[in-house]
């Protein structure tokens, strides 16, 4: 029977094909080795997903909504479902927008919007990959005891980017349309402990678009910690562009992520640093669309421990069978140097972000005295969204 | 595509403000602490969900119908989606209902049929929150180990305060209508496991409602162990009333909650018992609806370990956006003496029903010698229904 | 709001008594002991579930279509959701269907297809029922540290009886319509670790059906571990066959399951064998459908541990209210020979294919120096398919 909400989703799944080759850098013998695997993937195009939304006009230009949406990971069915991906109700008017609960961050929606891949499937923006690495390993590591779920920020099923892809409890505001083209938002996300503030989020990101053009700038700031022994941030600092010449759309965008903290006896500050740039393209062709993209991540270690780097280079191609479905495949290969010196982030760099379970990824392990050095990912794949 | 099921739920969102004061008790020099906060909740309204349903007309008067509804924790969308809020089976006719699978309890709804706050929100009926307190402590206290979700009655997900909302594995039995205004129900709920008896319940409710009067009766025994070492129920009696004057509706509650059970060691009988009151009243104004309701529960120990009471006045406004859509607002305040003579229920009453799961609420942790005296509840929050 | 995908499931709700006669076998004096249990059960009839579902068509003959089903406990409400029932994507057209994701594995599909109760209930055929235990088991006793869920083949919730009942990550290949009768399916699920070969699954069906004749082969190869110290395979091989005679339909099945592994200390090859057999019969009378079966498994240990064998007897009646909505009554009885020599296959077969999850059954443990010899079930529910 009929109900005023929608039913909607993403079905996506891929043959994927992994491979890693790493080398020696301890000084000995040199040595190598590659690490291949095939496997059905998820999400390479979009991110398979269901979810449940509605829209109520309320009179006077008033309206509400919400929106729940669920990962689903179709490749295994295992995992439960819960309504992480976003979970959100709205009161929308001339003034704009009040949304709240689990949302995007606005610092993360320049990562997806000007990357040609949007954030799935292999060629996807590498500082998008380095985040959430980052988000997931500092998460764990200030907090080292008690079940994973707890130790991750949002503290649910799907957390483990949370402060980098979303947040929760978050209090969202919108900017209205009709403002010439500009475009803006900004969220802030309680923390689940005010004590220690763990897990709060502010960000806001403000754009223009106009035309074949778009631009827009973003900023996030994730709290770790904040009491003695635990003070730490993520800020994320972004700006991305594009312009649809007609035969092609040109991409770009440049990024600096910090992470500030203190150390745990001496209390002196540290500063890591994060530096991305993407440079890419989508040319449509028929029914088909080529996309293209080069991202690169330097890595500035604020201990003097060792800088590392990776850039990634990403070939794709989607054939439209219909307005909801397609066929694609993608390839992508990244290089990375001396990732030894940040292993939790630069030196296992997935070519995936695991969205939206903490996947464990042995195609990336490294043995003593080795490190990964290149890496080439494979998607051929199916989706159809309802 | 059109499915003979409807889809429909309800997502509510709201700010709360959450603030404690607790004293000193201890005959030491006078102490006195204020904790407070800020959070995002759902369900201040009404409980946040989402479900499939569907009734068949089988002819000759008969029907078949199914109910499976689960929980949605809207702020982080973390908690994996089940049907745990209800998932019956039901064959109706001229004869009454026969309802099979897990639903509320019949001793449950005279607490929230004559609650101007039907338990949602900070203005939830004080017996409530009393008796999910004592189903979770008990639950937990006669099954000390093994993972916490064994050690709950209904063993699931959102099985916290099993038998005393709701109770899985039942058989409920409805009267049809047309009974001149008399309703009522009995349920039978099996016990997980055979040998003790724990999970098992069995009650009843009698109403009658007529022009502006309604009224009913109800009776609930929820069994936490039927062996020599664990012999212990937990009993619950209620009668409601309400009667609508038309500008206002008064609404009132009597409640006698006894917790019998054995000493481990003596096998002396304890019979610990609540005494909960509630009057009410809601007065619509144009789209809007006032809310407001003192209630209080007074503990008697019945190992004369000292007795206990806490009292609440909630006063709240609901406006009506439309049908389907509202704003809401609600403050309450609850005073308790000598909690700390029955920490686990009374000392720590919180100002929502954990439903549907058990959270913690660090917002009520009292320190040594110190016990909690008053709290303070806010929700300002949208609400809408689908 | 419409959408392009539709809701389906299935709700199923009886009330079960299960009752067990174990005996003594260890020389002492005679013993024998029965345990019996009312219980609420899911699915008695139909699995309940429900799920979401599209195809669309894409011209020339092409479709593409998705399957997401999830299980539903509706006795209790408390498992989490998860597609694990099947999560498929397809690309469907002249050649045949290409379907990527979780599904039932084709050697299941005989053990289901040609048994009158369709593997639900307590009239579920025996090697349905030897093979859950069977792979459940082997997965628990080759994986022994670590969480329940990664120490189960796929790796999920509803992983117990995975490759026997159904394969995560795999391809299928089904036969197009039209081939004068004959269709048939092929599949290959990629183990979770590529080392291993964990998980890996492989088998195929083929079969003819023309008027009222039906008859398929079917096999399939489950991988344990292909290591040095784990390597395990289970292969099963079956044939089933029925006729419609008009009054009643005949159908009977063959099967063999052959556990071949090496023993972890001497590498000495061990080759258990399970044959099975049913002979069963459908016999449609007004609105109702009478069931019977008859089936029976024996187990010969390729150690000359001693063998073991079972026998069952069911019959059944199922009364259709509508087209989706039924009430159904099912009794069985087994007999169980020597189940000692087996304990974890052969001594605690249970009535129920313990689908989806791995649920404790109390009414099946064996006291020192006893065995179970007999068990009777009865089922009486209520089914309706949405």
């Amino acid at each position: 029977a009929q109900s005023s909400a929608t039913l909607f989703g993403v079905v996506d799944a891929a043959m994927s094909r992994y491979s890693v080759r790493s080398q020696s850098w301890d000084g000995g013998p040199a040595r190598a080795v590659r690490q291949s695997r095939w496997e059905m993937s998820p999400s390479g195009n979009f991110a398979s997903r269901f979810g449940i939304r509605a829209t109520e006009d309320l009179g006077d230009g008033l309206s509400a909504g919400f929106w729940l949406e669920a990962p689903v990971t179709n490749d295994t069915g295992a995992n439960p479902l819960s309504f992480g991906r976003r979970s959100t109700l709205s009161l929308s008017g001339a003034l704009g927008e009040l949304r709240l609960g689990r949302d995007h961050t606005p610092s993360f929606l320049n990562d997806w919007a000007f990357d040609p891949f949007t954030s799935n499937g292999v060629g996807v923006n590498l500082i998008a990959v380095v985040s959430s690495n980052l988000a997931i390993s500092r998460a764990l590591e200030t907090r080292k005891t008690g079940p994973l779920s707890q130790r991750l920020l949002g503290g649910g099923l799907s957390a483990g980017t949370d402060n980098y892809l979303r947040s929760s409890n978050s209090v969202g505001y919108f900017l209205p349309t009709g403002l010439g083209g500009v475009y803006g938002q900004a969220m802030f996300a309680f923390p689940e402990d005010p004590q220690s503030q763990r897990g709060r989020y502010a960000g806001a990101r403000l754009g223009w678009a106009g035309g074949p053009a778009d631009l827009a700038l973003g900023y996030g700031e994730s709290t770790l910690g904040n009491s003695g022994a635990s003070d730490e941030k993520i800020r994320s600092l972004n700006f991305g562009a594009s312009y649809n010449f007609g035969p092609a759309k040109l991409l770009g965008e440049w990024s600096l992520v910090r992470n500030a903290r203190r150390d745990g006896t001496t209390l002196a500050p540290i500063d890591d640093r994060y530096r991305g740039l993407l440079v890419g393209a989508t040319v449509p062709v028929g029914a088909g669309l080529w996309r293209a993209a080069y991202s690169r991540v330097r890595f500035t270690s604020g201990q003097g421990a060792g800088d590392a780097s990776a850039d990634k280079l990403a070939l794709g191609y989607v054939h439209h069978l219909s307005r909801r479905t397609a066929l694609y495949a993608t390839v992508a290969r990244i290089g990375i140097v001396n990732g030894r010196n940040n292993t939790a982030v630069m030196a296992v760099t997935p070519l995936v972000v695991s969205n939206p379970s903490i996947l464990p990824q042995p195609y990336y392990q490294v043995t003593d005295g080795m490190q990964a050095r290149s890496a080439t990912g494979v998607d051929v794949g199916l989706r159809t969204v309802f």
